[in-house]
């Protein structure tokens, strides 16, 4: 089987339609004529060009409302998405359907400070390798996420702080010459807080605040069920948050950030120090028989009791729970979601930074405000960055 | 002359006409067409409704682009605002014509504290006293901005932490029951960000923050062009960010509020404390000769070279800085305009709020951010509540 470059919707309702059927699943003609507002006969020619375009498709006859039955419309099985999602140290793709179900998966731990033309030669080697066992030819469009900023409308990142060699590389220009299809860039956290709305916790939010603690730590904002970018499309950059005016050095160049203290190598660093210091004996042991240690060696040292690794727990969601206290302050969000690597750390995190949350925030920005975990682990980049596409694709051309 | 209460516009072409003439002056047909992607033979019959309903009328012919001359069109003399700024401690009230120029403006002390039906009396006498100068029957909206958080769809303050008496109090049905005419109720902070946006410094900005620094420490939230309430209308509620874990105890329980160390009562509160210690002479003679401080006399004190309050002011305008810095790293803003009587300290207050923010927050977002003082003075408060209401005037029925 191989699969081709769909067409594109030539009108509104026609992107109207495509979006409706991504998020929300197969529905009948008659449900997408009165969801859209339009009679049943336009709804009608419009869904005939879809399938004509190889969009949509018919899925056989919607449960009986009384009445004539209706045929339920779903998305065409041919398009096909890609999601990419590029981490500091390792790097996921992903193939999805048209509705951003992820099809196959495949995960390689790859060094991004190895630079631009190092790591996308390894990516477009994985990403079609997953293509060709799919049996795809083509997708029809290709998301993209780096763990920096990005100037969204260039293409480019900007001034990547643990990106060296990055900073201005056309990187969705390039990838789009390989693929021949479109590609968008973005930032990680921004596909992440999309994948969330997608497929997460943040379904049916409209404002909310998508915090990612991995290796860096940022925030993804939506507003209005929109992503807010910014002005010079950085805004999020939650990292670099003063938390106290001395401290560690941040590899931003300034003291006292909020992942200089608590962001994946900060929490590594930390660890070490206990382990060799004495005042973690799980610790130690772990470095003893690893040499190294990570985030999730202190989860693991944790679930044996060990007081320090529970103390580096709290101290790091304690500071977490200041910045986001602050940002409810500013941004009276509906829903907070947290999710990266070091999240995995779990409740005993999250408890110190709700207790913070509600602690400090002013008592009618916390009334109904829920601070929760992801749930989707690796898949909220992949699905955001097909989500990003997707957007594009489903637009009137 | 009487004034009384014009109709309302009948269709989106119409409301969009009045909001262009309102932000921009008088526009020819011509230019409206244009504008708003219509034919000349539509906006001829729109401009010709909207004169009938008493909201726009002709001014004379428009400067000739070559061809037959167009005729200008501006909004209706007859349609007047009222803005009513609630402050802590004091309340303005100006009327307006359509265009939201101030026609006459009044300013009287009033301490918020003694409670809805004193303030809102006096508030009310006020207004009408002005309304009768200008010889106006009926406006045709009224917008108020009180100091504290609003339910902005109930239209009554939610928990003022300095508001003692007005939770829950329906300001706005109490307010268009005495008027006879639509009135909104909005926190002052996004008001003032509404006049900066329609007159002040903010006037092309799409994505900007008005920061209040007066008795309460506020921020106003604008997103592209529109304003950004949160979720439960208290977003912007900056003054309660935490600054320090331990310090001096804030109006709404917490410690350490950036409002608690520099909001006008901990300004009056440490200029008095160093006149008292002897460590600022200006100060101990300023409070000699008047009994108490405000923030204007620590200006005072500055103008006359006391360094203790100089020192006062950077310490305020760091913490300030402190709290700029997060967010714009957070919200990557394009504008940021500093308003509120302790702004008056004027520039070496400015001073050391960029040196902050242009320290701490990521290059890129401040790569084009100008931080500015805003030049409206006591005027942004009543010229935004009457945009508030000039909003629901101008849109359709």
């Amino acid at each position: 089987m191989t699969h081709s470059l769909a067409g594109r919707p030539e009108t509104a309702t026609q992107a109207k339609v495509l979006k409706y059927l991504r998020d929300e699943g197969p529905l009948s003609r008659v449900e997408l004529a009165d969801r859209l507002g339009v009679s049943r006969t336009t709804m009608a020619s419009e869904v005939g060009r879809l399938t004509e375009l190889g969009l949509a498709e018919p899925a056989g006859p919607a449960a009986s409302r009384g009445g004539r039955r209706s045929t339920l419309v779903d998305l065409s099985a041919e398009v096909r998405f890609v999601g990419v999602a590029i981490g500091a140290t390792a790097t996921s793709v992903a193939v999805t359907d048209g509705r951003l179900k992820v099809l196959a998966q495949r995960y390689v731990e790859l060094d991004v400070r190895q630079g631009p033309e190092h790591v996308l030669a390894e990516v477009l080697e994985l990403t079609r390798k997953v293509l060709a066992e799919q049996g795809i030819e083509r997708p029809a469009g290709v998301g993209v996420g780096v763990p920096g900023p990005v100037d969204f409308h260039g293409g480019v990142p900007v001034s990547p702080p643990i990106m060296p060699g990055w900073d201005g590389y056309p990187v969705r220009d390039a990838m789009a010459r390989e693929f021949g299809c479109p590609v968008l860039l973005d930032n990680d956290v921004n596909a992440m807080a999309l994948g969330e709305q997608h497929s997460g916790v943040a379904k049916s939010a409209r404002d909310f605040l998508f915090v990612k603690i991995g290796t860096g730590i940022g925030c993804g904002i939506v507003v209005d069920g929109q992503l807010y970018r910014g002005v010079d499309g950085c805004a999020g950059d939650v990292g670099h948050i003063r938390i106290e005016e001395f401290g560690p050095t941040c590899a931003c160049g300034n003291t006292g950030c909020l992942e200089a203290f608590f962001g994946g190598a900060a929490l590594a660093r930390d660890a070490l120090a206990a382990a060799r210091s004495g005042r973690s004996p799980a610790l130690a042991a772990l470095v003893e028989q690893k040499g190294e240690l990570t985030a999730a060696d202190v989860a693991a040292a944790v679930a044996q009791g060990d007081p320090y690794a529970v103390q580096l727990i709290r101290d790091g969601g304690h500071r977490v729970g200041w910045v986001l206290a602050s940002l409810v302050s500013f941004f009276n969000p509906g829903l907070i979601v947290i999710g990266g690597r070091v999240a995995r750390l779990g409740h005993p995190l999250l408890a110190e930074i709700r207790g913070v949350v509600y602690r400090r925030s002013l008592p009618l920005a916390t009334g109904n405000l829920p601070v929760v975990l992801s749930e989707m682990g690796d898949d909220a980049g992949v699905v955001g960055a097909a989500a990003l596409i997707s957007d594009v694709v489903y637009a009137a051309g």
